[in-house]
């Protein structure tokens, strides 16, 4: 079952095959790295490694808590077999604590603790360097309709408590991070990855960073900040 | 009654003067020109006559129409009389058709005539360059509620169905235009201006530009196109 057939897609950070299911395919995590729009590159020893299996945990986590995601299973240090979407080409950003753009764009002071969690849309697009949408846009340029968009809304809010909650149990603070949704026989599913390559996360005593901060920012130890992460999560060294 | 009294406000295009009366102020317009954040200045002659005219007349109109604003009558042909408004830090903009920021921004092609009406906000920032925002931004920067939020919202649409048929009837298509609203003894009111500064007026048949965009692009003719719209609201040469 689910024999790795042809490369139909690469992104930054994974290669997508197909298997002998149409209905399925294998999405394989590379170590490369980029930022600021692919402008910065490089690699992190062991990323994809350690992203497929806090991805792959976070997933079952979900699943678990009744979200519905394009998982079905671990396949390998690098690979997870999962639901073939046609993705949304929207970006959700979730964001708890103020940091990265929203900081940048609005003035405002990293670290400020938001009242209320925010979520942003962002169009897909690298040529116009992700730019942020409102819903009208979303609906008027046809990347969700006014249904999907509420409901990737409603099922990001419910993502964010968990994993939040999550977090803070093992001493992280979830300061942002971004969800792709995509379709699958008609039903909207998360997809994607969840890892320190798409969230910031901050130590909850330190609030040192711990997340692709480190390499966006030059700030040493990437390696061993993904390795933490990994081993806050599975309990494993 | 309403005797001008010391300068309270300079913006760019307009002054704004106390009253013996504390709830009214006099809006005095100027015939300086700004575009694209104040990079580029200059003049544009009767400018403030012509803006000021056209303005109290479309107050005048969107007042009949039940919309209520801070109009209160014109005192000269620069000065109109208005209700002093703590003027929300939220400006909005509703699309009709595509041009300006929307076209660089999302890459689409000038003149792409919308299916619905898009309204946007901007945090009115020019140290920020008044950026983009969602309705959460909105709400958790502070600059309006919720309920305002959705209460301005839903005027500016009302706005909109009137104007774009007014001016349809004037052989001009409303393209885009801004909007400032302000509370006043508790109450949201429509604010500011209304004219070629703030609006993306195309002849409906050449589909000229009939607005401010002749001053940003230096596209010539921009006294001439100003008078040529007072001329088509008031019927007068």
């Amino acid at each position: 079952m689910a024999e790795k057939k042809a490369l139909i897609y690469e992104g930054k950070a994974k290669k997508v095959f197909a298997t002998d299911n149409a209905d399925l395919v294998i999405q394989d995590f590379k170590d490369d790295a980029t930022a600021f729009n692919g402008l910065k590159k490089g690699q992190i020893a062991d990323k994809g490694v350690v992203n497929n299996t806090i991805s792959c945990a976070l997933f079952t986590l979900l699943e678990s808590k009744g979200i519905r995601t394009h998982f079905v299973k671990k396949l390998s240090d690098r690979e997870m077999l999962i639901k073939h979407l046609t993705i949304l080409p929207v970006e959700l950003v979730v964001r708890n604590i103020a940091a990265g753009s929203l900081v940048k764009r609005y003035g405002i002071k990293e670290g400020l603790v938001l009242e209320q969690p925010v979520i942003e849309c962002y169009f897909k697009n690298d040529a116009l360097g992700d730019p942020l949408m409102n819903d009208d846009h979303v609906v008027m340029f046809g990347l969700a309709t006014r249904e999907q968009l509420a409901e990737i809304k409603t099922q990001a809010t419910k993502i964010n408590e968990i994993l939040k909650a999550y977090f803070l149990e093992r001493n992280l603070k979830l300061v942002d991070f971004k969800l792709e949704f995509g379709v699958h026989k008609g039903e909207v599913l998360l997809g994607d990855e969840i890892s320190p390559d798409t969230c910031r996360f901050w130590d909850s005593v330190t609030n040192e960073k711990m997340d692709k901060d480190r390499f966006r920012l030059d700030l040493g130890l990437v390696e061993e900040t993904y390795h933490e992460v990994l081993s806050r999560i599975t309990g494993k060294a």
